[in-house]
């Protein structure tokens, strides 16, 4: 019985959907004894008055959220210098990602992407049926606005671009995005989820260009990953249209309280990133000094090619093997890099340890330590 | 230049989202000296021991939430009796009934629903450029079995149904339902909201019927609206794939905490569940001698039908005009229907007063009196 029913069930299925097989189950997360440097994640505690109004939220968790996230639109739009209309809040910048894919691609259209860019957007694509066009750069410090102008990038719904970059920590002028913006009539999504470790930003360019919508998270430079904080900047039209589309109450209530209260206190925030910055250089040097190359970071990240002999897939084993979790990516290029996500100076220090071992191993040909 | 460009980037919406208009704004939350009683929230703190899991997940507020859910979903497993494969979890049944309509409906198909049912499934349908069948019934207390598999309703991607039905509040018995999965091979979508208020429910069918979807939340009976927990229980090939359109960590740390912690203490909610089914009987009654006709309900709200002479809309404003908010649902045949939520004992008490109040109002044509 159960065998007919359910072909006929997945046989309903949408056609994107249907190309879709069953997610393998993920992984539990790691035990707290690993230091944790995969996911650029900001190990520090919420400030004292943050934390007070999460709690006075949970106080409320029998009511719902409220409606169209008002409030905390209104937080953001006085903090940013914009109007409520202008801002859409979510469950983090990839709920508003996923709606802006949704609400611009059916099946066989096209989105343009810096390469290599988040790989995230890919799996989003896959799901609208749609292509991802991932446009290469010979010259990671400026924008390529030229290959965005032209075919076959010129046809995508939308562009995609991240600023600074991930996972590379590149930082390319405003200027140059402007330059686009001016240039092209299509969406510019642009996704400053670092911008608070960089020299710039492009919020100035909200009320400039009706094409430009600004991502901006609270996971990285706030130090909120767990509660799910995102916003989107641009213009009321859009901006509407997509609140429009958002599934009801797609926040809870500690995330509404958390994102209100960090607005209205960012500066409490800057010894924080003051951290980053200044372990992301002590960081950079130490490595350099190990034989890796490592592109200059405008993020709470480091790529860094490791030294000639192994791939970056090997370090990123023998660091899990320390108890140290680093990313890696397999794309083209990326092959013999690792990302490092800054955390805190213990943290690094750690990392700096291992890696210094697993160097010298390498180095006379014996096995790195395991702290397992 | 903003015009032409704009103009531009809203010609690039899908043709789904282009029907859409930017959202009104939505009204600000009602402050707190208002009687909430049009939600269906379920007014109690959390059990301590709950309160402390979601204090302790706060303290991991900088983490990313576990990918894939993947405790919740096994703690959801054990407490129900299923794998954690015949398990998804979401920010609310909200999200995850957003994820079927995206997963099953294309533009030009259909979704069939008993009407009158949630009206937030018309938004759905209307995303995904579907239309919704409302099948109506002449016998709230049965389902009916025969329509569902006749045409239109046949050829619908899926079936919604709701038991205990929102905003009847009757309760069709399980074996009318386990009727319809077995002679049909439609997705048939459950939605048990407020099964903990009723007589029985349909989890037994889960492993017998793979076209059956369940769908639970903690908005109702656990009283954690706020917090946006909800689960989907079905076949794992099914529920893997809902899964795999399912947008990065739609629920935070919090969120997943307090689903984890209510899971294993859902007895330290019996006394709650006892005390609004007291309410429920106590409300209908008083309501009755008031000259309402108030449906039977298995649910924590009463679909009341006001005395004759005036209709619901007025009676909810007379009611809000006191500071007690209540539902009305224009639609067809609720017109002279108010919705009202069991709340606390105090707030029965003052919803009460309000109503006798203003029926003795409109009795002698004076103007109700106003709390405000």
């Amino acid at each position: 019985m159960s065998d007919t029913k359910l072909q006929a069930v997945l046989s309903s299925l949408s056609q994107a959907a249907r190309q879709l097989d069953v997610l393998p189950s993920g992984r539990p997360a790691p035990d707290a004894s690993y230091v944790k440097l995969n996911t650029n994640e900001n190990p520090f505690p919420l400030p004292t008055i943050v934390w007070q109004s999460a709690i006075a939220a949970l106080e409320r968790q029998y009511l719902y959220p409220e409606s169209d996230n008002i409030s905390l639109r209104e937080a953001a739009a006085d903090a940013y210098g914009l109007s409520k209309d202008h801002v859409i809040a979510g469950n983090g910048s990839s709920e508003l990602l996923g709606l802006i894919y949704r609400a611009f691609l059916a099946p066989g259209d096209s989105v343009a992407m810096m390469s290599p860019g988040f790989s995230f957007n890919r799996k989003l694509a896959l799901l609208q049926g749609a292509q991802l066009l991932e446009i290469e750069s010979s010259e990671p410090h400026s924008l390529p606005v030229e290959q965005f102008l032209l075919a076959p990038a010129k046809d995508a719904k939308f562009i995609l671009l991240a600023n600074p970059n991930n996972p590379t920590g590149t930082f390319v002028p405003v200027a140059d995005i402007e330059c686009l913006l001016a240039q092209s009539d299509r969406l510019i999504v642009l996704d400053e989820a670092y911008v608070d470790f960089a020299p710039d930003n492009g919020l100035r360019l909200v009320n400039r260009y009706s094409n430009l919508l600004l991502l901006r998270t609270f996971s990285k430079s706030y130090a909120a990953a767990g509660i799910r904080v995102g916003f989107g900047f641009g213009h009321p039209e859009l901006i509407g249209r997509l609140r429009n589309i958002q599934n009801v109450f797609s926040m809870n209530v500690v995330g509404h309280a958390i994102g209100i209260s960090v607005l209205a206190h960012r500066a409490a925030y800057e010894e924080n990133h003051g951290h980053i910055r200044h372990e992301r250089q002590r960081v950079t040097i130490a490595l350099s000094k190990l034989g890796f190359y490592v592109t200059p970071s405008h993020a709470n990240f480091l790529l860094a090619r490791v030294p000639e002999g192994r791939d970056g897939r090997c370090w990123q084993a023998a660091l899990e093997k320390q108890k140290i979790l680093v990313a890696f990516f397999p794309d083209k290029g990326l092959e013999n890099c690792i990302r490092v996500s800054i955390g805190t100076r213990p943290q690094m220090d750690a990392f700096l340890a291992a890696t210094r071992d697993i160097s010298e191993s390498f180095r006379v040909g014996r096995s790195p330590a395991s702290r397992l």
